[in-house]
């Protein structure tokens, strides 16, 4: 989005569905992403904060649920967000060992926003997902401050960037620099079209696997390089979806669960130490935290009209996970490692993707 | 209802809210319940059919949920119940031996009535739940037919006896005579007053831990009578539970998971051999077998007004599982092998319930 | 096995891991398939049945585990199979109406077997999966009797034909003819070398998805032929794994989930209306029926271990997909319904796989 | 255990089996429990840890399972907990938003004592559980400190108080004052004598629902005092299991699934906002964080021996509940806010227990 070459800038389409204008989570009205980036020598980590709508979420919630692929994982909020079908909180990523410091940053943003939380009303569920980014990152020394989870909510837009930036700054993708990735699509219903968007935090997977739209590109890759670019597989995906499709949670949770189709096509196997987790929102029903003395009146689809939502959410997958690689820049971080980007090996060695 | 003695006619009141006007499961609208007794020697089994409407369930479907307590047990039709969250069939209760039949009968049932089922449309999830009656049936001989189911559902009225019938002639509970119990209960809430009734097929639990309502009357039982009534628990409970609670089917599962309370406090231990699973649906919407060209219109209550729901299901099963036992019949069956009934044996050694 | 094409005959090898010796799931040692095939006319339909051991599985119990991928299906004896982590009865596959009858025959089987079962013992849980084969069978008249189950048992064999044979008679997957596939995989552990089989029964799938290997197979049959080969994806997968590996039921649960990427690998997108399912079960430990005084002894491997048998899983089941399609014969059933065999439609029009 | 009149020195047992040594978690040899103790104005809150044992967890783990009864509440490292099935850290367990402070004192804790996390091994998962304690405490200041959790760790013994102490300061039950609680039970096997300990956090519950071994104690007081003790249900439980019995992960989740069972007996509702949540481990296997070249030997028992352990989990839970309420002592917090205690509410109403 912002002068990045992305996957379709080298002429490669993820099957059928068109993207949406951005072809981004932010394709989804009122979604907006922000980054705060930690990168100095050994400190290659950071931030991202996905903010579901502009107003009050936690007044004006959202229904929401999430899906647990491979639960080798930390993330926080994932029950009551299940239990609740809402989510209140804008959603931080980050890396493994700062998701307490991270809760508590969203926790003091949210009592700061709400002051009747703990007090006339509640508590609070804060979701934060991660990864492990040890590799790049000296994850021991926890980088990672409340202030840098303020702050990436503040800077959230519907423009970001994606690659080696945020929480994806240290992680690393098929032995490859991944990170953050996005696309979305749109999907012609009878009654409306609606979108779909989806951002990935890209840490997972061995070269030998990573398949380009079908095309072998992680073996083409080792033969090409001298490099040795095989590491064991430890990594993680955090898969957020956004959609305003007007679905119950049921429904959601059956359409956010087949982004596993996505991330298989790119040659996943979903590792025992891979925790893949996805979390997905639809902004279209708010749900009032404060209960009316009435029902809440909603839409629904019907579920034979699901078969589109579920290709697009695939699709949108497996292109956001190709996007964190293509846009990814290479980076050298704890005791001097270093991963390569994919678009500089494909330049180096003269591949045509 | 039917000249049945039940425990209220006992002056037992189990909880604070007013049951309906049936204190039946079939005090909610449209709901009917039929049985097939078959009583014979060693034949002591049965059918018990719950229709949720008068009309066509499979072309309009109801929004169901399914609770697993313990899954020791081979009820059929819950996979789909819970992915799609409808039900498109009477439920069937019988002998664990008599599922496939039952199935099996129901599938026609449904063919029968439905032309475009495995022709112009897909095909058909038939419920059937079940209890092991061996100890009063000689179950090996899957005495059940599938005119039976045919008969059972035929019969199904909006009164309906209780205690040892239908599929409930050959249960023991609490190692006394057990079977078919029912209950209900009215909700208040802000914008209009709902009903939700609850039936049991109960067939689990020992004597001594039999408690009414918070008096320990298996204890008493045991000093008082001579006879051994000890057995092991091998035993199960079904629990449907129906309700026109305008609901999303995450929060019909919210409302049918608490009937663990009620059971509970009748003194369940949830054995590992009882297989205790709980079926509900919701009346207040219909879900269209056809998908039209417009979105489904519904009205949802907030997740803080569940409080009072979840205090109905548990009353309600707590009470339905003492019906089925004061209500019950002393049966001797397999072997002669026999078991008492409650009220006898109140009666017998004069104690005042 | 048994003289008829299979993929690796073209030259396609899927994936990085050996198979074993059949390419089958009968490699892991002591599992059998038998086949009842019902073809006439309208009738084109038929019982797959899969053997865990050659002794008595009821005394002799392995452990087991089911996965749900999507619940639209109406498959029988997964809860208990999952509480328990047991398998106790052979596994039927077959059409979706006759779940009742394969279910009431396997019981007959299992009760002729063990005349304990309802007498001395408790019940028996048949664990029925099935497909919806109404595109080329008259799938309302119910075409197999318990006779067939009976007759798919007692043919099972470690040598077995895959395609248009037993339950996949009348299937179709990715709108060419489908039904049986199997393949294998051999894991080389630190502590020794094991095997995981799957077999599939293929009934999913739109041909512009079909993917072979990265191969976008289904497009170029598209443009190839002038038939019109597109239908509404109303179909399903039963996926079944047998291994050696020793496991726990919540380790064996971890592999069989894995699945999930083969299957997205030859292009599905886990339609709303396919039922897809997937039973495991692992023979490395006996589970006695009868509890003795004492503990049972168990070997399990450490969870770090676990990424070769989650490739071989993905692998297995992607060329056991791919087997079903290129054995496959054509099939003319359901007044005058035909579907193509892949294996025919690449001869005519000279395509090399 | 210390000095504090708890239910059985009122002369009240609940259930059948026999009590442990202390009638405490800590009846499990190994494991220990630690309070920090936060009180001071509108300060009433702390921290409670459970250590699994007394070498290094993070190396030599131990099995686990969560069971979540309402999952309406912020609970961390359930996921992983679940996926992987053991237990890496010790449990802290404070007020609901502290969560994500005690996770990175948690975190802080255990780098700490592990230089190898993060660097030559992977990360840690957390656990911590909380319940809202804002009624007494003011939650909004977040007073707990990552220094509170090393003191709760580093106080952890066999012998430790009940009542408002550590995580229970400001907690509220049956609106008394609640917090923590103990009770253990002795299993006789076939093949061994076994202990199963289970510490509460209680803080749910409305007075005229409470029960004690039967009784009505909730209603008998509320007439008997002048007070107004009603109170909206917003509150929660945390039921944290040890055992020593050698199971599966998959058992070990169906024991501590049944703690329901005694939570029911006390008069729970399980009401929509309390978030209530099981943690359970078994100190009878060590799964060794790095994997060895062999599989690991364990020694399982049948699950037909499981119901004594059943029946012991909740019976364990009844009576740690009311040993909370018992052992409690009144508090006055934020805004002058206050709980009476039920040992003050008997002597001065001379009530009988």
């Amino acid at each position: 989005m912002l002068n990045q070459r992305r996957l379709r800038d080298y002429g490669i389409k993820i099957g059928k569905l068109e993207p949406g204008a951005l072809n981004s989570i932010t394709d989804v009205k009122g979604v907006k992403v922000g980054h705060k980036t930690l990168s100095n020598d050994q400190m290659q980590t950071g931030v991202t904060a996905i903010i579901p709508h502009g107003g009050n979420i936690f007044l004006d919630k959202f229904k929401a649920a999430s899906y647990i692929i491979n639960g080798y994982g930390k993330s926080t909020g994932l029950m009551q967000l299940n239990e609740l079908g809402t989510i209140e909180t804008p959603i931080i990523l980050t890396n493994t060992l700062n998701v307490g410091v991270a809760a508590d940053g969203l926790v003091e943003y949210m009592l700061t926003h709400n002051q009747e939380i703990g007090n006339t009303t509640g508590t609070v569920n804060p979701v934060v997902c991660e990864c492990n980014d040890m590799q790049l990152n000296d994850i021991r020394q926890k980088y990672v401050q409340k202030q840098d989870i303020l702050d990436a909510i503040q800077t959230a837009s519907s423009h970001f960037l994606e690659g080696s930036v945020g929480a994806g700054r240290g992680m690393v993708c098929y032995t490859l620099k991944g990170g953050i990735g996005t696309a979305s699509r749109i999907m012609p219903l009878p009654y409306g079209t609606y979108s779909l968007g989806v951002l990935v935090l890209t840490n997972f997977g061995q070269l030998p696997d990573l398949s380009m739209n079908g095309r072998p590109l992680g073996k083409e890759l080792l033969h090409k390089t001298e490099e040795n670019l095989m590491m064991k597989d430890k990594g993680s995906i955090v898969i957020i979806v956004a959609t305003d499709l007007p679905v119950s949670q049921r429904q959601l949770q059956r359409v956010i669960k087949r982004s596993v189709t996505g991330l298989s096509r790119t040659g996943a196997n979903l590792a025992n130490g891979s925790g893949d987790v996805v979390v997905g929102f639809s902004t279209a029903t708010i749900i009032p935290h404060h209960k009316k003395n009435s029902l809440i009146k909603m839409h629904i689809l019907h579920d034979e009209d699901l078969d589109i939502p579920f290709k697009a959410v695939g699709e949108a997958t497996e292109e956001a996970i190709l996007n964190s690689l293509i846009t990814a820049e290479a980076v050298t971080g704890k005791n001097g490692a270093s991963r390569p980007a994919l678009r500089d090996l494909v330049a180096k060695h003269s591949i045509t993707l």
